[in-house]
């Protein structure tokens, strides 16, 4: 009989920080598969399979028996069952499973998946908007006039409607150097020199060091890509080690860390070194499958239990939008009973904790209580 | 009926070879508060409690039964009993509890702690000083006349009384770029330039070598804060790893790798690869708290089980000079159980390791047989 | 009663595929001593003993019943024991005990060890060279006329009997700095430098870099020595994701990353990331000893199960080339076993995944069914 931990777990409602819209219509196989691969960005090679690896497992695993199969289900059969549901059908399905109340939508990349208001539909859940920086700076680049006051109005104005803001400076040059203010005539200048390159996707430092520090003024909680990503970030430079200067300006507004592996260690310390700073474990949850326990283990060292917070970062396949919430309470579960039975930690702190990853610190820095239903 | 080893390792006698002195006067809670944060270095957040870390769940559960209160005592009830017993009973009971027979006091930074005679009254036990080489550059730029001369003269006559010396170089820069020992003339004129801004708070670089220099000429065990401290500390620039080539000159003299934390299997190689290396995880097992265990593995994977040393790191709050021992016997005892229960070690090794990294190795470098008793 | 998955586990045949001589003949015990530490180039110091290491413990507990010993034997028993047997009974010994079918061969560095041939006859076993291209480069240095047409030919008539190349970069300025193809009159320019001082040794980044693309055209997997090394070895820029740049250029052919510890982590995310990328944990696991276990879990988080080898990188004590075995078994039985207990694995799919790692990838990329018995 499961104990009160046990329970507790399995029904804890989440509020999932840092997500991405969902398919909602049929894709083929190789598709599929590599959706199922964060890392690559080609094709997967012919020798090779997306279910072969610990996400592929834990999809058979896992989102299986949601489709009344069984465990580990053979891959084959498993991609039959979900064609014969259909992908609005799995979307409906999984992301209700997750016990997800609000989900915090990165709006930034969203070809061929969910919006907003269809996540929130798709869910029956509450849906926000966190706004991505680089894309209010193509916006801006788009947008006749002095850049700085087009970047500001946008921001302003989508932020209004949104819980917070996502940088993925992790993907454009990452993390190393020089991440102060820049002057109003550095912005102008390298505006002007993007804009006569054509104004997309956006490498130029100075602008992504002005996009940063626009949202600082903002204040609402501003994410960082940090950590494992697709082989466009350079992974070395996405150590969340080289914000530290840029965390030492970064004043009230607070600052999550998402993914973060394999420098999970690092973030939970910058967790406890500043006030402003969170950690989340997002992505890595999914891919690292049956390895994800020791990795929730890891969220739990030296960041305060306050400044932890819970994602899937799903995108595409609805299965990940369940599977992070499965895996979560999966992992959790093991780091925390062995905590509880140890004798470590009481089971009612244990609870607690959970409590305030699963939903009560998003609640409170995302201030959700205080926005509008989508 | 706990076996051989549960019961030695709960008996074995410890060298505390790197620690502070203890608070010997009451403090108000926002002060006890931020002792248990070490990484923030402003007050903690409104909405935070460091009762909420691994480190405040630690001193719940294995600082309360001393106080004659459950394990996992609410904050409130433990703040309020530990008022009641008073800091310096509390000192007394606390390192009495530890088990140390021999601290060895980093006196660098005393401000309100118990000085090294004061910590062998309240423990009734032996302590040693440990010689802070920035100490003795901020007295050496105060002497008058030559400064090279008066660091040699300070240095040698503070380490005759002492069991070592220590670098914060990790907190003066880092330990990135050259270490090398300068010439006599930069560091006179280094020491001239240092002296024209006041003299206060070294981070010359080529002071702090010429420090590192002359502490291998002692050849007394000299400790570097390595990794895991508060933000001041680059923790990207603490890798030990940035200290190879200082390694390679290093001769003899031994060098003691401190707390190490996330950086704990590079130090472990550096110990397997040089005869004079040595690793220690000091600070990093009270902030693991329950994930303490794990991270003492770590320690056991590449390093030479003579080249480990122990150590709590307490500075202030006395719990933090206990609960060092508590945690690392209850971790050491989880990993070595667990190899006794695998036959990957008999009972034996593993009892013989413990007295190893509990005494034996710190016994043998600092050499505290021929020392007097403070 | 074993299981399918323990009984699979302890029967499947290996390949070694990186592994270097072991010894034929007699050697003394500093020698043998020396054999168990990797990192130190040093003998080691007089109170240390290897002995007295996870490697050195190892060995008593699963090298010692080989013998004819109790597990745990003392270290003078077995130091005693193993000279009654003789070295070449032991390379037969411990060598066949191992279930290895294919020993690939790196012969850079080969003094006193067995060559590809004698390795096959002690292990009764087939062997294979893997060529190593700074070795080349110095038969090139040495051979008159163009360096380059010299390295050229030298290396595809080698590389036509042998089934991969290997590259030691990281022990020749490691992997930081642009890797890039340099130009023939570069080439040129260094390769005459290089040989009018000697031609040995080489450490030149431009002809390490002709040498590395050289190796991409043959076509045939390409190992690289990553991390965990011996002290000559900058383990700091020996951490992989200094490749990025090269592995986005390396095209189809196989790039093999050995060791890799403590960046096995960002290894695993490379095999991910490229199609062309696998890892391996050859030397850790030996040196891990007790602790191999989680080392082998930590191989098994991002890098997809195809991607993913064994080898023992066995020199000189022929315990070695066994060891590996003994411990990569057991320690990928204790983490496929805990995958299967929480039912996050099925136990076909564990044995499928042993299959892979153990023999079925490395038969694939090295091609083994097509070479010639050796």
């Amino acid at each position: 009989m499961p104990g009160a931990l046990a329970t507790h777990i399995a029904e804890v409602s989440l509020i999932d920080q840092h997500v991405h819209g969902c398919w909602l219509a049929h894709r083929d196989r190789r598709q599929f598969e590599n959706g199922l691969n964060e890392a690559n960005t080609e094709p997967l090679a012919d020798f090779d399979t997306a279910f072969d690896s610990q996400l592929g497992f834990a999809v058979r695993a896992h989102c299986a028996p949601l489709l009344g199969l069984p465990k580990h289900a053979e891959p084959d059969d498993y991609w039959n069952r979900r064609g014969q549901v259909g992908e609005l059908e799995l979307a409906r399905l999984f992301l209700r499973a997750a016990k997800v109340t609000d989900w915090l939508v990165d709006t930034g990349y969203a070809d061929g998946v969910a919006d907003v208001a269809q996540l929130a539909d798709v869910s029956a859940g509450r849906a926000h908007e966190v706004v991505r920086l680089e894309q209010v700076a193509e916006q801006a680049a788009a947008t006749p006039g002095e850049y700085a006051s087009a970047f500001e109005e946008i921001l302003h104005r989508r932020a209004a409607g949104a819980v917070g803001t996502k940088s993925i400076l992790a993907y454009r040059g990452g993390f190393v150097g020089d991440l102060s203010e820049p002057s109003a005539a550095q912005v102008a200048e390298a505006a002007s020199r993007w804009r006569d390159n054509g104004g997309t996707r956006l490498s130029d430092r100075v602008l992504l060091r002005f996009g940063l520090h626009q949202a600082l003024r903002v204040g609402k909680p501003l994410q960082f890509h940090v950590g494992f990503g697709d082989r466009d970030c350079d992974l070395r430079k996405a150590n969340p080690l080289y914000l530290l200067d840029f965390l030492r300006q970064s004043g009230d507004t607070p600052i999550v860390l998402l993914h973060c592996y394999p420098y999970e260690r690092e973030a939970g310390y910058l967790a406890q070194a500043f006030n402003n700073v969170y950690v989340d474990g997002g992505l890595s949850i999914n891919y690292l499958g049956a390895r994800a326990a020791p990795f929730i283990g890891r969220l739990l060292e030296l960041a305060p239990f306050r400044k932890i917070v819970y994602s899937s970062d799903g995108f595409g396949p609805p299965e990940l939008h369940f599977l992070g919430s499965a895996l979560w309470r999966n992992g959790i579960h093991r780091v925390l009973s062995g905590f509880v039975a140890e004798d470590d930690w009481s089971e009612a702190d244990a609870i607690r904790v959970v409590d305030l990853i699963a939903h009560a610190n998003a609640a409170r820095i995302y201030r959700l209580d205080a926005v509008e239903r989508v």
